[in-house]
Parts: C-alpha cells; structure tokens; sequence
C-alpha cells in the first residue's frame, strides 16, 4: 500500500525503490543528527532498521500521515524500542509532521522518549523499550483485527539481541497456534547486540528453522537490498494461514564507516564531529543541520529554565558544587558495584552472569582485566528468567552466584524466578538492580526502576541494600558476597552522584548509620559526621531525615539547607539495608526528634511505608504525636530527561526534602 | 549407572526392565494411595511420567539412597513441581526411606509438601512448581558441574504444558549455546494439560523440530516402553557436544483406567474407590494401603491438635459455624469473578483470556454455557508473559481484556509486561490474580500469592481491589469490567469463605465500607451493619480493624470477640479498593477510634505498611498517638495444608486479630 488519504481514498505519494533508497539515506541523515543533538541513544540499530523502516511507513503500510488513529491503518510495533528514532523518523518522512521536530529527541517532556510512549507519540502503537514485548502485544492486536473482521495488518519489528528473550517465543508459538496471516515480524538481524557478537552473546541461529518449528513462514534476505524487502514485504501479504517473519540480515551502524558493524556503537550518540562524518558517508550533507541543533537548544534552554523555576527556594543556591566551598566529588555508584567484583574476583566460588549490558552495570570488571576468570563469567542474553534460576543452579553447587541488569528487568522481568527459585529456595545469589531510580536518564520510562523495592523488599527472606555512593557500594557488594548466605538484591544507581562515605566510614550490613552535619566550611563529605546509629548519642535535633540510597547525599544537603536558612539540626538516617530493617534505629530518631522525612529515589512508599510501619508500630512512640512526610516519585512512571533535570522534575532533590521539613516542622 | 554405594563404589542393587516395568505398577499404586490420603493432587501427571520416574531413579541415575547429597550423584530436578510425588517415590523405591512415609504427603508441616521444597526433602535438588523454571536451574548446574570439572549429570523433567513457557526456550537456548551435554531433559508428553488437549490449548507441535532448531540432540520414543526408555537413556549418555531432549509419548493417568487420557484428572485425587479400582488395575492391590491411611490420618490428627492448641483462647469457640447461632454461608470468592463474567459477557468488547487454569479460576465461565462467546475467549496457554502483553494489544483495539491465573503468576511471572507494557501504556486491562492468599491450601508455597499487593500496588496509575466474599467479588468484577478504564487487578481466594455481603450491600470504587457489629442472635451476616465510610457517623469505638480480602469477615468475627469477652466496640473497615486508597475513610477510623489493627491474608505490610503510611502522615493524627499492629504472614514462605490450617498457622484468624487488638487497646 503506498501512503493514503483516509477521507477520500486517494493514493498521496508513492515511492520507487530508488527513491526508498534516497530517502533512507535521509533519515539516517536525520537520525544521526537528533541523536547528536541528544547526546545519546542508539546509533547501531537505528541504522541498521532505516531501510526496513522506509520501506514500511513509505511503501507498505497502509498510513494516512494526516490520520494518525485511522482505523483502518495497518499497525506497526516496535519491539526493540530503543530503535525510537525509526519510530519518529517514518511517520515524519511520510508527510505526518516536520522531520526537524525530532532534534528534541530524548528530551524532557518531549513527545520523542528514548523508548517511545504512544501516550505521547500518537504514531506509536505501544510502549515499548523492555524487549522481546512487542510481538506479544502484535498477536493482541492481530487477534482483535481478526475478531473484528477488520483488514488490517500489523507489523513487529524486532531486533536480533531480544530473539533470546523467551517471551518472543510465546508469542511465536500463539500466532503459529492461530495462524495469525495478518501478523508480520520483521528482524534486524545486525548480528551485534551491546556485549558483543550475538553468536557469541547467546547464539540464536538458525533462527529460520525456529521460526519455522514455531509454525511461520520465514522469508529470508538483504535487510539493506530495498529490493528485497518490498519484494519480500509483497509477498508476506499473499501468504496466508501462518505468520510471516522476515529475517534481514543487515550491519549494525549501516551508512556510517565508523560505526558499521562496530560493537560499542549500541547505546551511543554521535558527536558533532562523527555526526558531520556520517552525513559525508551518506552524502547527505545539505541536511539542515543547524536548524535542528537550534530546535534541541531553545527547547533544552526552555525545559531548564521551567525546572529552575520550579525548584523550592531558599536564600541561596545550594545545588551541588555550585558557589564557595562544600564542594563534592561526583561518582557512579554502578562502579562500586564492579570495583568489588574486580577485587574480590580471585575467589573461584564467585561466577558473573551478564545480561547483555555487563559494561554499563559495571558486572563485567569482574573478568575485564582478569582473562584467568573469563570462564567464570556466564554470558546469558537477554533472558532475565533463564539467568535467574541458572544462577541459583550455580549456587545450588556452591557458586556465590552473581547475576545483574537494569533494575527494571533485575526485580520485575524475573520476579517468580527470584521469588520462587531464588528465594525459596534460599539460594546464595546476588542480584544487582542497576539503574535504580530516575538515573537512568533520556532512556526514559521502561528503563527507570522506580518499584523495584516494592518487589524485592515484598520477597520474603529476602536481603536489600541500597547504598548511598560507589564507597558504600563497594563496601556493600563484599559484605553480600561474603557475609550474607542467601537471596540478596543491591540496588544502585548509572549516574554519578556525590562521594559522601569513605574508607573509614563505617558500613554495617543491617545497621544504619546515623550523619551530622558539624560544620559548613571545608568540602561537603569532610563537614559531616557519620557514626553507626547503634552508637549515636542522641543530639534532640529538630528531625531526622531517613534516605536510603542516592538520597542519602541530598538529605545530606538538605540538613545544610535547614541549618542555613532555618537553623534546624537534622538527624540524617543512611539505611542502607532495607531489608531487613534496623527499625530500632528508626525508631529512636522519630522519638528523639520527633519528625520524620523519608527519602527515596523510587516511588514514595516502597521505602517510606516500610518506615512508616515501622514507626507507626513501636510502642515508644505512642507518647507523642511524630509529623511524617515522604520524598519519592509520587506513582507516576518516569520520563526522559537529562540524570539532574528528573531529580527537580520528580521533586526528589535536597530542596524538595528541607522545604517538606520544613512544613512538617511548623506544624509541631 | 545403578544404584550406588558412594562410599565403597559398589553397586548395591540393578533392575532389569522386567523388574523396572513391576516397580513402576507399584510406585504408581503407592502414588494413587498416597494421593488418596491426602485428598487433593495430581494424578494425570505423576501418572504419565512414572516410568520415566522409575527408570531414571532405580537405573540410570548415579544415586546413593543412603547418601542424599553425595556429591558426585547425578542431579534430578523436576520442572513439573506438580509432580511431586514422583519426586518423593523415586528415591523411596531406591531404598531412601519407607515409602508408606508419603502418605503425609500435602499435608501441614510433611516433608512432602504439593509442590516439592528442598529444603524440606533432602532428594528435591530444587524447589519447584512455577512452571517452566527447572530447564534453567538444570542449566546451572549443568555449567556448575562443567566449571567444576566434576562427572555428574544433570536430569531435568518436564511436562508438555510447560512448553508453552517462554523461559524453556531461553533455558534451551543456553543449553545449545554452551553445548551442555552432561544435561538431558525428559519430556513427560502426555498431550493433556488442564483447560484440554495440549494442541487445543496452545499447540507446541513440532517438538522435536523445535529442540532441534535450539541446538539439542532429540530422542523420541513411546514413554510408556521401558525398553525404549532405557535404551534412551543409555544412548544420551554416549552423545556429546549437544545436550540431550528426550521425548516420551505417554498417556494421563497411565495405568489407572478411569483416569487415562481423561481431561479433568491433572489436579484431582482418587476417592478411596477410585483408588481401589487404580491399584486392582495395575495389578497391585497388595499394597498397604490400611497402614498408609493410618499414617496419614495419625499425622492429620497431630497436625490439628498442634493448631488447636497454639490458637489463641477466649470464653468461647468463636471459630466459624461453631457453636449456637451466627452461623454463615460459605462460597469461594473466585465464583464471584466467574458470576459477572457470566452475567455480563455478552457486551461484545469483553475478551478473556485463559492461561489453562480456566475453570479452576472460573473465567471459563465467560463462555461455558455461552457457545456463542467462544470466539472471545483466547486460550493463551501457560505462557502469562505474552497473554498479558497480548491483553495490552486487544486492549488497544478497543477491547476490554480480562486474563487471569494464580496470583503469583498473574502479578509476578508477568510483572515487567504489566508495568510497561500494560500500566505504563494505560491499556483497559482487567487481570485476575486467583487463588490469592493462603487459601490455595495443599498446593504449598509455589502457588500461594502472599506477595501480589506489593508488586501490584508498587505500579503507578494501578488499579487494585480485594474484595472479601462472593457477592462483593461479582460486583467488584462489574465495576471493573465497566466503570474503570485502564490497568486493574483483582484479587481473589480459591477456598470458600464467610459470604458477609448481599445485593444490597453498598459497593463504590475507591470507598470503603465501615461494617458494625450491632447483634449476636442471628444469623453472622445479618448481625452487621453496612454503610459507606463516607456515611458512617462516628460512634467512638474503641478501636478500628483495617482489613481487605478474605480477612474482612475474620476482622468481623474478631469484633465479635472483642465485644463478647471484653465488651470493646469495633468499628471493621472493609478497604476493597487497595489503590487508590480511600485515606480519608482510614484517617478518620484513626483519629476517631484511636487504635488501628490492620488485616491481610498476605505478607505483613503489603496492605498494612500503605495503612500505617496514611495514618502517619495524615495531619489529623498529630494530636493523639495510635496505638498500631498489623496482621498478616510474617515475612515467611507459605506452606502445603488445608486452607483453614494454613490461616491458623499463618496467624491470620479472627482469634490472632482479636488478641492484637486487645493488647493494644490495652497499651492505650
């Protein structure tokens, strides 16, 4: 079908092949542009999916760009979300609305996430970004066009990395069982997913003869021979009583030299630099470049002016290392985490299982520079509930096994595997929620874990540690390996966040650690005093603020805010282990200062209700009347924007926490 | 390999096939015995793959039956957890212990639980139950051992159901990614799973095609034949490179005439007639069975006087139906999700979709007695992954898309598409979480959701009800299906509980009722009073009993107690609505009556912790402290007994409310 107008029935433009191979070559064009103006994303897939992509929203599919919820449309699903730029860029080439738009891709409160929303993104038919999704929800909608007896068809483009996840293959089985002949998958087989070649990630070949011993019809051809894919999308429209999967095989960054079929261009945004290369490659140069950089600017400008103004104020700034002195230095926790692993690696009982992001969450330090140990890390795929209940197979044989990924898919993809296998089970496996929190940034929401704490603090016999910087993480991964026999889950966050504990500190698994502020002028982590809670004497001060995790350096800033601008003493509790909870410690700070903020970089509850409970509960506290108040995400689901923009946005800074102090204290 | 003496290396027994044929006709009658005893279980299952069973343990294996954890025996892990029994004959008939000793089998505290602990039977080498999940714990230890350089193997079987589960697919194609062959699966390939026949309920044909196409050696054989078997066996031990499948045909029920390729025998146990007519069958009615019943009814016996004695005492028996007057109506909650689907099904936007626990559940009644609806019920196998996201996409078309399976699998196996892709999307889909609580009884830990409010709660813009008998169920159903659009869960029991509410009982989304105990000569129901929290005048009562669920009328009998033998007014307040909460109406049972108890038949703090946050942080409390407690299982795994023993054990009665409360009010 070429691109339609709903009202009258009219074809509005058709393309010949080379003009789908032009257009292609623009909207990579376009595509490295918005990514550079990003300042991250995805350039490999992208690219390799750009000729699947202009061959369906320009020639196959039936879309009127003026007529976005056309009943009539044919359906396109992205299954590998983080290809959102392909999701943006077809529709915007079909004449939908001005390609230039996207240079706010990834940008807070844009319609172009980092994975993309159909709630804001009317050309997108579903959500997507947790992989392996998507051609689920395409059987949902196959199955209701043919309940309604309706014509169209529906489209899932998938990448070859999620093939691994086995929710594809339920989703395989289900259109084979109902012989779905409405349903066509298309696969960007770019041979490349983010830890290295997927032969060598987990091998998913043949691919072919799976999808056929799954009940398809399997076309197989050049992903980047525009030929090809409308030849092959004409007759996957003829073949009818099974599903049709068509597998391209294409090069992971096509059209850019630098980046073709280069691991490490997964997840990473051009520069300006390999930016103008790529449009040399392409021979796309006349793309209105500065146009579009002016677009991402002015909005950026527009989007941090709005978050500024929004910000509680107080007499002056307080933002970290922003005028005179209390100066910190920034690191992400994450590498804590592999800074452990790395130390700790010699011990042969320890064996790492990389879910496919093992760089970014830091697991694979662990053998990075230590080859001897290479065969101590398990490469899984993209298959949280197969790497979950290996691990406690390991374990069962006496591994401590280690196993990690975003925290999304770490608590949440793999819950009755942890719960039931792990858990159950008892098993000695530690689990790492990477990405914990708003951190994550422009990736947006499907990425952001913002309720993991609900899961894994709700699994019973569970161990939860949340630590505040890479210090404490550290110090935290080793107490897991080795001091706690049993299920364990260490949450931690991308971004770099303030060094706030040292080598000194004291870190006690189950015992939090209470913090003062003693003086303003030196650099912030020296100004504050951190003794065990267990051993902290009490002081009266005017409330304690309970933090967990990233939190715990801006309930820091805020005891320097309340002291500053209002005189107030602030008991900052640093709980790390929130399961199980030192609520002794809880509950002496809410009878000895007789207020309570808690903070929490997550949805406000999954640590603050436990606190809440816990105070509610003590019998100490029945004497007097405690104000409580919670500083969380209030149960809304994460956006992209830049790591420091979703702290003001979510309201989880230092400033929310003292003007909420505050509050609560003028209410005594 | 025989039967071993791991500590002189001697053989200490072999069979014959002759001998294997015979010793399998028994453990298939100690099995229908054992079954019968207990009164509940799985006969098709353990049937069909009693060869299997007998084969593995008494002849190929490398086992010592008096050395459980030998090190150097081969590892048997049964993904099929409902097969149970199996699990405990096996090494029984190798000589482990005295197989009348499973006539406790399912019953409170037995080390031979309904779906199988290791932690409880020293021969389990896992825990499971949630299916789908043993490929992958024998994928760990099967790389365990390979790390380990150690000569075990590692067995793993399966039923054909549980094909339908993506994460066998994700296990299998780890096991071909690293050339696994010290592993082996055995398909226990009975064609029938509990909605009907395997291919009608999600056809996984072609098998063999598909192991092949993963990257694994395939033996298919007649799983009945003994010779074949052990030739099978034999041979996977001598092939290398690949990991092995073997692919038995069998027959449900196997042996026992009545139940063979009978649909409706997967969880069902024989009458004692049953049972008699199986073992005359099979050629075995020699068997003890008068000893083994006295066994199981000794034990029972035990059992409940156990529970007896740790109940909490008052003046009386208040226990439900004891005694003179106040006598109720008993009826599962889960027939009140059936009723509305059957009342209301013909509105032609309804679609439901089953997860081969149709009937057990009772969303098959949508259609059972509605051919016409037929169309729109979707059999989506055991595969809850991709029926949730599948939901999502029928959602999209306008759909109102019901699906529903035990709770543990309706908010757990599925957590990451209910957030993402469902919550996250704002998709009108309605998903059952059945047999919430401990009500699930015999079916043990595996099955027995105490975890659902948290993962569920923790989503943002959820929708969550618990309602607490029948006809609120139906009612909640209805309002679900038609006044809320977007994500919604409901939560329901499987056992038959107290029915406290009728056609006219107030029912409002998102508001509580405020019940009082106005009589005690009548029948339960009709000595309460129903209003709408919002109506409800205060009436200072001396406390306030927080509850959801099933716990509703255990808070109503506690109140019953509380004025009988101490003379305290109760003010129970039903919160049906968990998300949104209705604060208000808790706030003020807070402020006006002073005490709060809260109740949930689910990990403590899952409803309770959300209470406590409320009443904490609500301004009107400061002025008084609130004497708090919480009822609910205490961070611990379920567990296999009858329902009722489990709520005593579990510490969940009206008895455990009633002492709480009057220990606090006594704090007052």
């Amino acid at each position: 079908m070429p691109i339609m107008n709903s009202k009258t029935g009219e074809v509005r433009k058709t393309y010949s092949v080379e003009e789908l191979e032009k257009t292609a070559a623009e909207m990579r064009g376009y595509n490295m542009i918005a990514l550079s103006c990003a300042g991250s994303g995805h350039s490999g897939g992208t690219m390799s999916a750009m000729d699947f992509t202009a061959a369906l929203y320009l020639h196959e599919a039936k879309i009127d760009p003026e007529n976005p919820r056309w009943p009539e449309r044919d359906r396109i699903i992205w299954s590998s979300g983080h290809k959102a730029p392909n999701v943006y860029l077809g529709p915007a080439m079909a004449g939908a609305f001005d390609v230039k738009d996207i240079a706010r891709l990834r940008k807070l409160g844009s319609p172009y996430q980092g994975h993309p929303h159909w709630l804001k993104f009317e050309w997108a038919e579903a959500s997507t970004g947790s992989l392996g999704q998507g051609l689920s929800i395409g059987v949902g909608i196959a199955l209701a066009a043919r309940l309604d007896g309706a014509g169209y068809r529906t489209f899932v483009l998938c990448g070859d990395g999620e093939m691994q996840e086995g929710q594809i293959w339920e989703a395989a089985m289900s259109a084979g069982h109902y012989n779905l002949d409405n349903l066509c998958c298309l696969i960007d087989k770019n041979g490349l997913q983010i830890d290295g070649c997927v032969d060598d990630v987990m091998n998913i070949d043949p691919l072919a003869e799976k999808f056929a011993s799954f009940g398809w019809n399997v076309l197989e051809i050049d992903g980047h021979n525009m030929g090809q894919i409308v030849e092959a999308l004409e007759k996957a429209r003829t073949l009818t009583g099974k599903p049709t999967v068509i597998i391209g095989d294409t090069i992971k960054g096509k059209g850019c030299c630098l980046m073709e079929d280069v691991c490490g261009w997964h997840g990473k945004a051009p520069s300006r630099e390999e930016m103008d290369s790529a449009l040399n490659d392409l021979g796309v140069s006349y793309l209105p470049v500065e146009e579009m950089f002016k677009i991402s600017d002015d909005y950026q400008a527009k989007v941090e002016k709005e978050l500024e103004d929004r910000q509680p104020k107080f007499k002056r700034d307080y933002w970290w290392n922003r005028g005179e002195g209390m100066d910190v230095d920034m690191k992400p926790t994450r590498k804590g985490f592999g800074k452990a692993l790395e130390q700790k690696g010699d011990d042969e009982r320890i064996v790492c299982l990389g879910a496919d992001i093992s760089g970014s969450i830091t697991i694979s330090q662990f053998h990075d520079s230590h080859p001897e140990r290479s065969n101590r890390f398990l490469s899984m795929g993209i298959a949280e509930q197969n790497a979950t209940a290996a691990a406690a197979g390991l374990a069962k044989e006496g591994k401590i096994a280690v196993f990690g990924t975003y925290g999304v898919f770490a608590s949440g993809r793999n819950l009755d595997q942890l719960r039931t296998t792990v858990a159950y089970g008892g098993f000695n496996v530690l689990v790492a929620g990477a990405h914990g929190g708003v951190s994550v940034g422009p990736d947006g929401a499907t990425h952001q874990a913002l309720e993991d704490l609900y899961n894994i603090c709700g699994i019973p016999e569970m161990n939860v540690v949340v630590p505040c910087d890479y210090e404490e993480t550290r110090k935290a991964t080793i107490a897991l390996l080795f001091d706690i026999v049993g299920p364990k889950y260490i949450r931690f966050a991308r971004e770099a966040t303030p060094m706030v504990t040292d080598g000194n500190t004291p870190f006690v698994f189950g015992k939090a650690n209470v913090i003062r502020l003693r003086k303003t002028d030196g650099r912030f982590a020296e100004c504050f005093e951190t003794v065990l809670a267990g051993e902290y004497k009490n002081e009266k001060e005017d409330l304690s603020i309970v933090a967990c995790g990233p939190m715990v350096p801006e309930a820091m800033r805020a005891a320097w805010i309340l002291k500053e601008d209002f005189g107030l003493e602030t008991r900052v509790v640093n709980v790390h282990t929130v399961k199980p909870l030192d609520s002794e410690s809880i509950v002496r700070a809410a009878a000895e200062t007789g207020c309570i903020v808690t903070a929490e970089e997550h949805q406000a509850g999954g640590f603050g209700n436990i606190v809440a409970a816990a105070v509610l509960s003590a019998a100490e506290n029945r004497l007097k009347a405690i104000p409580f108040g919670m500083i969380g995400v209030m149960d809304r689901f994460g956006e992209s924007g830049a790591p420091w923009e979703l702290v003001k946005e979510f309201c989880v800074s230092a400033e929310h926490i003292a003007k909420k102090a505050k509050a609560l204290i003028d209410t005594k």
